[in-house]
């Protein structure tokens, strides 16, 4: 008999029927708040050598039902190698077949991130000369909002840089995309990143909303809130995360903000801007293609030809993070979306979009970076 | 300002007042059940270079008062090698004092081992050919109860081995015990773990309360009950984890019965064994010296002076799992201390009792075992 | 007393006189041929903790007196962290000054690279299936001179590369760079070496003159010959090196060809063109100019400032291999020199120009690349 | 075509005859000394895929024919892992047939050992604060003969082990052996190492003969001398590797030796012992069983049925290591010997002896010290 469990970090499943030897129905609960829903990540034993399905009977139900169509599920047996598997959505169904050859099988919506290796990761960045950590704040549920400043070698004239992400704690891609751009801007043997460090001081914060990556969201925190619509009034009690992200950005300024995410349906890499601002200007846009240009370049599998609408002047939705921080500090600020299934233009049938893809992607952001780091004021 | 917290894997303690800019008041919180604590686990923020007291003053009221004359504290900066620093206790406070060289540190009565690293631990087991893993049932919180059976190359004659850690959360040290164990158990290579692969089968629960050990707990269950007291008549409303191990050894049998565990007061690695049962006998008190002289000969720091005190022939109490086990299949069963302080016959000042230590005593306990298995029937 | 040895894969000095307990005479030996000599690579043993003082008396008679200027040496106790030494040249002696914190010490021009790591390269590259190796033929000595190629992704219209290293044997930093350029290349995750394979067949030789790297030669192979000035007339006799990789090239075509060496003198890296060769043209000067601008960009050790003196048209010396290539397949050819000092950039008290910034600097060559692969023909 | 070569470090064969696309036919070359030949090491490129052939027409004519019976010679693809591969042996001739999966594969009679990593040792040795490193002399060929002093923890009336490797340079599993010695020894966390520092002062040579290893000599040094036919009268000018380790033997006096082996023809790991000298006794009976019987226990590759006739009384050859020392020093002294095919008792059909097999009976010979170290005197 199967058996099917979520009680880890980020677990999020609803067994609803383990029919027989081989395959069971699932529902994925929603987030607190009871608005989201489309994190699954759970483990299955009793699997070696059976051909299993597993039937998520409310998918069609979840928050983006477009993100299931040419969607392939995400399964480690050694908890570090994450595969893609065989995924069929039909009718609002979303179906996984499977034979693994081992007895217990992890299956997630992507490779999940967890609160003890976020743990790992500012252990390991303090380590660093060049770094050191400072906690902004609690969690709704008490847990440390932890940033990462690198200011070692910066001059006194120096940019002001924020990189955040994981406001929405199902799009773990982010967290990955940061374990490759830390070692980077932390390595210091790298020329680049020597010469970024030297310009401008980093603020980063990993992981936006800790709660809500523990508690195995897709996109709210404790409170119920989605934290990329409470940039423009974050309070302490709905969403401190942002609360004390935005008093702090006050207190340092920001000449950039990059803010990372992953998106459940596009295929592609790509990057939403500030362009709906009351402030929209010439240097802004000329700095936002910049970055990207320079983007695609270093790393090709960021793209400039697939992405979200672009808004019409004046019309931005002020509550995210992008276009309220954008305003207030007349800075170029933008959204960074990885896609959960795959890249589209290079496609890897067996991993898809993927840890190692992430954090290449996040190493190659400082190429973007440099590329207008002298144009930032 | 310190920001201290304990909201992850096995966090507890209760903050009573952050004094000023280096130093707090602390509690233990009890266990679910309000009858034991001892187990504390924590992160404090903001203490580079900064010298910081951390006073527990409940420290007199916790389960094992003797457990902190000649304690120090554990404390890590990368969440990988944790060193002791300076602690007292006095009039029934415990006084941890440290400077240390990184922004965030970690504290806790022994190091940790988080969930995640037990199913990482689970993982890797089953990517070896000579094991598979059965989950034997959910936990009250519906974790699951992990066992990984060692049986590819027995014969069919073949010793049944129970091996079994942690059924007392907070003893972490059963499960650094549990990594040098396994390995060896699996290493191909190993010429000694290759005879007994041939001659017995090995059931291994690497932890037995994988509840309380998320939760931060000492010696409790999700019920508050302390399975090691649970032995005579478990129940699944109370005792699962017990009730299911004791399920499954009355499936296979038992030759032999390994429980490991960590003793809070005595500074040395002993066994204590099952003198006290009705059916002890002479074939039992031979295999119990035979096990502990191969033991302390292989590993010097298990020994055979210190202990606790040996039952009286039929007074052993039933409810405790090595009893209960030699009682009902007449088998050599015995329990493994291991100290949260040190050996002191070879003390290690910079980290005291480790789990470098644990796992090399867990890997020794081959050679305890070989000594044995020839002559368990 | 000191004891010092050599006698070891690229080892290369003489003892004149072990003077007393801390300090020697030494000379640097002539690569066969007796026309060249600067590499140097010893070991000494009975050195901890003792001030010790190795005079190389002979280093003003050296190939490039100017390499000694400004030149610290580099020593290891581990033999993988190297670091630079107190070190002065006045009158034609060179003077290391250390106290080493270990008994034996190695001491060389640069990092070496062995003729063992060189075949752990070979073999780790075959793991790939990306890669394949093929031996083009035997040098001098009877090594095997290997070639990696990767055409696994490419098109049927694919460019040709050649991307070769170590002509000069003490040049090891060449080869340094190979290991971060082939990594890169080999990554199946890089999306930019992605787009390379399937636009481009690589040809890369590691080690052009593996008996010299090997003998500790500073300039030849072991017939005494620059294999930097063979280009234009190879025989197998005294340049088997050069004359297979030419019949190769003549088999393949090239549309680009790299050339990796390191400069005795100049504390920068840059590159060499073949603007003195007849055909020179406006194609390929403007080839030259975006691949530096590229390199600069993505690893800014790399400089366009500082460099050797540009060849008047049609002055250039054909028998060295950048001209030769460039002249006969009319494509990019150009010399790539990484300095033994440092980059006086971005200089690095502790390592100077070292291994790790040289595996940095091999796989941004990957950025320049990809920035003239479309306009190659 | 096949391209065969042997230009490395020990590397040994004559290639008579590159028959076609997948055959050749080789020979073996004496060592110095034109007496002794049977060890090989070369690599061949041009293989994936193909159904090779390698015939070693002289094997008869080699030291050990009996060697060749029931030996798999061994072959790597990335010179890490060494597996078995067919193997004739028929009329005096040795063939070898393999299908590798990589292009260029190296073969030998047991994984090599290189100087490089030889030295790689020495330098990771003396970084432990447990370990120095002293140079006791020259061998011909002007490499250092390294002894590594364990002597940190010994209490002032310490015993003396001698624990030498290699004397024969075709027996690679001797150092591979020391790996697994040395890694224990200097483990300060392995309680049974510690105890054994506490009480003893190790002379630990790793490599006796490095000029026949670099060589590729199965037998001999750079003068052509068996090395373990040298104890009786060494020679700086024809044994210096015997004549700096005797003196040295003298200084320090010896309580115990044992000089490890590998033996061509028997599949056991097993001790010869001194019984032949002059003074063999009792005691030394005694030490020598005791630490045969643990060592079995602790290793059971380890065995005391197969193994060399028993010299008479008196008869023991006295050129030889252990009788020259076990009779100068009245100590117990051992020959240790392993197999180069397999380990009949527990064979490994895909690796046979291995080097991590023989690195675990290195660690192994630990529990066997201990056992006899408080009855040395």
């Amino acid at each position: 008999m199967l058996k099917i469990s979520s009680r880890f970090d980020s677990g999020n499943i609803e067994v609803i029927d383990v029919t027989d030897d081989s395959s069971a129905v699932l529902e994925i609960p929603f987030d607190v708040g009871d608005e989201h829903r489309q994190w699954f990540h759970f483990r299955v034993s009793g699997v070696r050598g059976r051909a299993i399905r597993l039937v998520i009977r409310n998918a069609g139900q979840c928050s983006y039902p477009k993100g299931w169509e040419g969607y392939l599920a995400c399964r480690s047996t050694d908890r570090e190698d994450w595969v893609r598997v065989p995924t069929q959505y039909d009718d609002g169904v979303l179906s996984i077949t499977d034979t693994p050859d081992a007895d217990v099988a992890w299956y997630a919506y992507f490779a999940p991130y967890s609160h003890e290796r976020h743990q790992d990761l500012i252990a390991e960045a303090q380590q660093s000369p060049l770094a050191r950590v400072t906690c902004l704040g609690a969690t709704v549920d008490g847990r440390d909002l932890d940033r990462i400043v690198v200011d070692a070698d910066a001059n006194p004239d120096a940019r002001v840089f924020w990189v955040i992400a994981r406001q929405h704690p199902g799009e773990s891609m982010a967290e990955w995309w940061m374990e490759g751009f830390l070692a980077r801007l932390l390595d210091s043997d790298d020329a680049l990143a020597k010469r970024l460090r030297a310009a401008a001081v980093f603020h980063v914060v990993p992981n936006m909303n800790p709660d809500g990556s523990a508690r195995g969201h897709l996109r709210c925190n404790a409170t119920g809130a989605n934290l990329n619509r409470e940039w423009h009034a974050p309070t302490l009690e709905r969403s401190p995360e942002v609360f004390h992200v935005l008093e702090a950005m006050k207190d340092t300024g920001v000449d950039l903000c990059l803010d990372v995410h992953g998106d459940e349906a596009l295929p592609y890499n790509f990057i939403s801007g500030a362009e709906g601002i009351p402030s929209w200007s010439e240097r802004l846009a000329m700095l936002d293609a910049a970055f990207r240009v320079a983007y695609e370049r270093a790393n090709p599998d960021f793209q400039r030809v697939y992405g979200y609408p672009i808004d019409q002047a004046g019309e931005g939705n002020m509550t995210m993070c992008t276009n309220a921080v954008a305003e207030r500090f007349d800075c170029c600020a933008m959204t960074l979306e990885m896609p959960f299934k795959d890249n589209a233009d290079a496609p890897d049938p067996e991993r898809g979009w993927s840890p190692e893809r992430s954090r290449q992607l996040g190493a190659a952001s400082l190429d973007a970076m440099a590329a207008v780091i002298d144009r930032l004021r």
